[in-house]
């Protein structure tokens, strides 16, 4: 569906609960308590499904729309979610119940009776922008606001190569209609706590070089990250650092993996294509950004899989 | 004088020479480069004065517009210059002879003839743009190119409190001109040589906290830049770094000083005096940036002293 068929199905329904992706971030996250405030505000009852791994500074821009224990939808949504595995862990029996899934990752495998998928756009949030105005919705500040979260967040502070015109639109409209942007660059993209920084120390401290430093490794054990005094709400975007080295065309972060085995987050520039690497490895994502998952594995284990995937997926 | 009316008083003369600020950043550069390009283009003859103060990276920007030794404009510009004090050092006799000054400082103090002031823009590029609109060029990727430099590097890649809704707008309307914004984000805001994020890696592994975190301490070494394989080019801004911690109102940075003894930088946030505590060693600077040297003291004394002027000077 396109946004104005969109648009139609929610004016002519009621009653929604909105999920979100697995590990969330600003996008999935505020993109949610965006449909969910424009929603509200053209007399519809809405709710997001609260996220379990949403992180502190989030917190206290969803919880006006956590659904009530006892909510009980008559249509759910997604917003930002590739695939049904990729939905919030908690999602239960939602999970197979997803009437519209509104995304905008160019890997998304279908689950929903309905899609709306966009993968030209940078954050899910211009898609829910576009929604809300084919909703007929005004945004007021506070929906402006979680607007700039979710785009912010998506795109490095409008950094990332999946910027484009149409992003520096949404931003520049999200603005006129009040977005608090000083406020929220301060929160989201400047001031930082010390473990984070120490974190990040430790991610430039510990770069190792591959094929004449086109492809720029990390390892983040949850250790590490321990010994650091880091937690969940600190490892935001890391996967981000690497990348900065100026050789680099690939650039691989790997992390624990609850449970045990490799989670693995790919950035790529110059035309690699970070989805085509970890989908060797039953991953996906973007061109620039993509992931996937081990397993079982060891780091040390996951870390020449990874690299033997970079190899054949990126001959540069 | 407003954009219609500059861009009234370009079509009407010719033979330009276009004038940048003393240690010239990406706005005044690419400013003069791109309003330059604009000008070739409805047939003008128009150059920038070289600056002596360009860096490297900047440099095949500015070099197809550097003027010839002979020429001898009729005409003389400048760009993004808030004072004649301020025009490059090597200005000569054309810094008395500017008639048209076109900026965005709040602090201009009239110099020119005439002036086209716009404080509300975020960067002189962004002025740029307008008038090259009114010029009736329409922009090449190359100049969309060199503007989208001079806004992106003045708004630290749209980070800034700077950054207005119109800023986004101008950067939408560049990308859609063909300015390679992601090839340009990589070179200017992003791509870091190994040895420059070994170097933040250090640092941000190195912060010592005083004061319940309200003042930050990092000292760089200069045997910790050996080891690390950095140079001067890759120090530039570190005093930066340390006042990223969430909590810090004043984050000190020390290194060894040429000949022996202390160099040491103050960054300050929240209203605190950096000048005010550099002042009581003997060195000054700004409010929110100021340094000083300690000539014969160990880095270790020299910590201490820095560490007794800031409890003197901020009592927060």
């Amino acid at each position: 569906m396109n946004i104005s068929q969109s648009a139609e199905w929610l004016l002519s329904r009621d009653n929604f609960l909105i999920l979100s992706h697995i590990r969330p971030d600003g996008d999935t996250l505020c993109s949610a308590a965006a449909l969910c405030r424009g929603l509200r505000a053209l007399g519809k009852r809405v709710y997001c499904l609260e996220n379990p791994g949403i992180t502190e500074r989030y917190l206290p821009y969803l919880s006006p729309y956590h659904a009530p224990a006892d909510f009980t939808p008559d249509h759910v949504l997604s917003v930002d979610t590739a695939s049904r595995g990729m939905l919030q862990p908690n999602a239960g029996a939602w999970a197979d119940r997803v009437e519209l899934a509104i995304d905008h990752h160019m890997s998304h495998v279908p689950y929903a009776q309905d899609s709306c998928i966009l993968p030209e756009k940078a954050a899910c949030g211009e898609i829910i922008y576009d929604l809300l105005l084919a909703l007929g919705y005004r945004l007021d500040g506070d929906c402006a606001g979680l607007l700039y979260i979710a785009v912010s967040t998506d795109t490095g502070c409008f950094k990332y190569s999946n910027v484009n015109a149409a992003t520096f639109r949404c931003a520049a409209a999200l603005l006129d209609a009040g977005a608090p942007h000083v406020r929220l660059n301060r929160i989201f993209h400047r001031a930082k706590s010390r473990a984070r920084l120490a974190l990040e120390g430790y991610i430039l401290s510990h770069l190792e070089s591959y094929r004449e430093g086109k492809v720029i490794l990390v390892t983040v054990p949850d250790t590490v990250l321990r010994q650091l005094g880091a937690t969940e709400n600190d490892t935001e975007d890391i996967a981000s650092l690497a990348g900065q080295v100026d050789s680099s065309v690939v650039s691989v972060t790997l992390r624990d993996l609850a449970g045990g085995g490799a989670k693995i987050s790919v950035r790529t520039s110059a035309g690699a294509d970070a989805n085509a690497i970890c989908s060797l490895l039953g991953g996906g994502g973007h061109k620039a950004a993509a992931g996937c998952s081990l397993p079982g594995l060891s780091l040390e284990a996951a870390k020449a899989r990874i690299l033997e995937a970079v190899d054949q997926a990126y001959k540069g």
